[in-house]
């Protein structure tokens, strides 16, 4: 018998967005124990009101991959294979599109480690994040190989060179999930009133804690303050396989003083989320109701509405991120204002 | 206004564990929305009641670490600065100690980058995890700092050499969280019986896909199959800050192949967890509940509980990996159990 | 005025060679400051010319990448640059083929993060390592770029996604020099005789040290005991470029116990080398002299040459692994050996 | 028979040179193919001698490491074994000391992985690189820690935790090698006409290359241009081990630009030399005469010598490092400086 544990939920914003994949304001959820997230990521969202076209957001790339392993006698025997399944790609193609409506084989990288072959495909899986999906295609995927290529045996059906849920480089590098870029640029003035900081300083602090700190950190393609944290919530409000925040947190904040004000970026490369599939449909109504809220059932071309969602992710991270820098700047806010909010959480408990 | 996003939620085991955190049989919450999950740790279990003392739980270390960041002139005033502050640990203890009851100053690490001075403390924690604790008494450490070397400016309450729910190498190395070692020698014929395998197939796969797939991967100090995916649901039924579970999944699963079975073990150095603090305590009475039935309110010395939980935790998750590497010896097994398991949650809902 | 630093060198072998670059018997020149280095390859050679076809050398990959860096005033723009480049390859091709009798663009990959725009260019370079070509060639191509996409500002020639000598994950994951897997089924007996341990013990070695203790050391993309030492010691003897060792270090061994007795095997993925260009040629005699011994002065089809060289390293980085983790299955048998060599240095100098 | 491969190699500087270990001005010799090299580290030479104190070089550790490894039977064992040999440092100790008259114990370090147990232990060892002194120690406390705890066995001299010329993170943040960050405040005026370019542009490229490139590359522990080249260079030259490049690769670039100018500089974390030792000594004229004239044959108390050629190291990587991104700010600069110089080249040759 299946029990719940109910995890608080707030709604942010709205948060104004521009975009490839979304032009809205747009209130978002996360569900957190974590409240002090909520009036953090609420002051980010304040200030892309007050910023003509809000935050914007590019959707870059979409895609999921599962990476199969496979065992030859030696290495010249699996090189050789590897060049017939890199040649074969358009039968492996329709090896999928024969298994699945929405399934496509978009990619196939090969690496050959002594007489191990690995195999990375890389599909589209339209508006599901797809990992059943991926799972499902690379079975079709090695009885086809076996049965053209008998001189290899089969070794695992993840060769976590996909990688799923794991601290890995692959995954930025050769791509998995949805790829977003979201950036700012806010004036001078805002930056001071609305953030408490200037924006020389919320450079400094990006070059010394995202990105040298995290350098000495030993931080693998992953220089940020805390993006694990929206997408935690954000990822449990929308019915995500919340254990892709592995990889998600792996972003690269970037800033830089202008004499305009401050730009102010988050790049996601590796956001695995749908609006389809396991833990989304009629089976859970908060969910359901949570994505319809966001705008996430247009019913229109797949994948836009997995653009979206990714695009309010990218954002969401944005305000997160934008806030905890800025509070960063200054010594003592942090927790101060933790010490506010808790005892405020307490006061309306 | 707070909603509550349910999140569901099963009951597994019990699992058989002993070593010196736990020895008992317990049943444990798993909060997820990817219900295949629930049946493949409860197999793990039913291994682990087969085998006399089951899975035998070592709780290594236990710490919680936060790094500020210091600015200076240049790099030789840095590493003079440095210095002081390592020779003055004791009055930096004392320090802490004023301000906490809990927290204990364990430990200084320094680090020099050009003019930049990163330090990073390593507090014991009681039953807390100590994210608050340590950034409280962080805060105060760096008043003291800049009160005896005024030579230095404030940086950053947070370094990112922490490294707080980021990929990084440093956490494994310096210590971050509690460190458990899960392991278990199961009988050849129960590998056979109970797994559909042998222990020269599992170290094989272990080799081949976590050890090797791992590192053409560019993983960083983490070679397993999906420990994020347990970390998950643990961490949700029981109150943790999940978005831990970025350097929770960085642990290590080691397999051989002896003559009486096989010895299958998992690493996990990085379980940030505690029964007390934020998301515990009595606001959330499914949290609460969840920790009194797995036994983590004795109230008994400080730091026992949370010691049990990360005992658990490691049980828990070696029984996932097990059955989840057992299933990927089997070309077809895991779609086929994830197949019958989707119908069978269609036609239950 | 330019004076001299003589490296001592030894010639090794003959190695016993099969493949798709050489099927050969070959002495190699070694050049280090470590003597002890040439008895230990020499065994591995030893044993190379007792296994018929001796070592398998198979050359995976050939390229030379090159990445540069461009601005632009939002992730947009970027973004749509990057659209506009990659639709563009065949007029960068041609950008190329203008400048340089032997550089030939073979692909592009752009990474957007914020504002920032990283072009990463590969190229074939012929029988040259190919740095220069590849860093002349960037150049026009940044111009030509800039010229379509003046929205684009300079950034840097280099923006380090290239990664020349530096320790990175995108060489072996988007390929780097020339990539090449050598191996080796060595019969039961003759590990026993001529390495004095076993298949299993070989085996168990590897995984311990090389995959599990790299893991823990945080290694990336590497796990070998000493692939460095002969990489330096052919490098130097043969005109390259020493520093390339950085990424030439990050290979993979791996090992099998087998009925038939050990599989042994070396993945190479960044072998930075050529037979032509800097460091080779006719102004430094010694040089010339080595490459013309190791028959890499055919003048056959471009390629041909520097493949047959990456080939002979591949083979020699062999014999050294191979050699020092036979001796590390005994204890003391390392010191023991290095204790004799080195008397043996003493009165022989 | 042994022969030599004559590596060209220039005196470059003097630098002006000041900090804890020399205050001097030093012409420093470099070893490589690559004589564009010679006129980029010169250039740095030159700014250093128009800035009061020169380069700034701060010697912050010293220490050689080996880790070996043991096997236990499980976790258990191998946990309570690692106590025990962490509560009897002092008898190892004493077993160092017995073994040799230079190496000391002076940290231990443990990491159990499932049944395994990893031990890395950090020597001072005077005017050595070491290498020879860490394993003779580690065999000498193998012995010492089987015979007090005869439930472990032997695994292997060296566990690859060292990490001995790969590519990790351990070195970086437990220490290997000299450690040493140099720096330089370089005015206004000096870095435009010096240099040809600004404070601002020095820091924006050593944002945007050496740290975001860096990330996205997937860099471990490495933020830098070409270190590697200058290390090579000052090796082969002085009789280090070349090999040990591979860390020493791995540094960290920082600028800032200030009002008063740019603050520029290199944190060199692993730094594997020493003046005496293999590759030193009576056997290489060259290379004892480079150690000579740079005045690393004090004779003075253990340690100094090599803390000096550390330091000049430092000072050598810096001079090169600026030099090279001083040029990337330029388009088209670094193309047009390598084409003169092998105009020149050529026609000196």
């Amino acid at each position: 018998m299946t029990d719940f544990t109910p995890i608080p939920t707030s709604w942010v914003g709205p948060i104004r967005i521009s975009g490839n994949a979304v032009t809205d304001e747009v209130t978002v959820p996360l569900a957190t124990y974590e409240s002090p997230l909520w009036p953090s990521v609420g002051r980010g969202a304040r200030i892309s009101r007050q910023v003509e076209g809000g935050i914007q957001v590019t959707v870059v790339d979409e895609r999921m991959t599962r990476s199969i392993l496979l065992r030859a006698d030696d290495a010249a025997t699996a090189v050789a294979a590897s060049r017939t399944i890199t040649d074969r790609i358009d039968d492996l193609r329709m090896v999928v599109e024969a298994q699945s409506r929405f399934a496509k084989l978009i990619d196939v990288d090969t690496e050959v480690v002594g007489s191990l072959l690995f195999v990375r495909f890389a599909f589209s899986t339209g508006d599901a994040s797809g990992h059943n999906m991926a799972t499902a295609a690379a079975e079709s995927l090695i009885e086809a190989i076996l049965a053209f290529s008998p001189e290899l045996e089969y070794g695992s059906i993840s060769g976590n060179w996909c990688s799923d849920k794991k601290a890995t480089a692959v995954n930025g590098i050769l791509g998995r999930g949805r790829s977003v870029v979201a950036d700012i640029l806010i004036p001078r003035d805002l930056v001071e009133t609305g953030l408490r900081t200037t924006p020389e300083r919320l450079e400094a602090l990006n070059t010394g804690k995202n990105l040298v700190g995290s350098t000495i950190a030993g931080a693998l393609r992953s220089a940020n303050a805390h993006y694990a944290n929206m997408l935690l919530g954000f990822y449990l409000a929308t019915g995500q396989d919340a254990a892709n925040i592995v990889e998600g947190s792996q972003g690269i904040t970037y800033v830089e003083a202008r004499e305009a004000g401050v730009y102010f970026s988050c790049t996601m490369p590796n956001l695995i989320v749908g609006t389809v599939g396991n833990g989304k449909g009629g089976g859970l109504p908060v969910v359901e109701d949570a994505l319809q809220r966001i705008g996430c059932r247009s019913g229109g071309e797949p994948g836009a509405d997995a653009r979206r969602l990714a695009a309010l992710i990218g954002a969401t991270v944005l305000c997160g991120e934008l806030s905890l820098l800025a509070a960063q700047t200054n010594p003592g806010e942090l927790m101060a204002t933790h010490r506010v909010l808790e005892r405020g959480e307490r006061r309306t408990a």
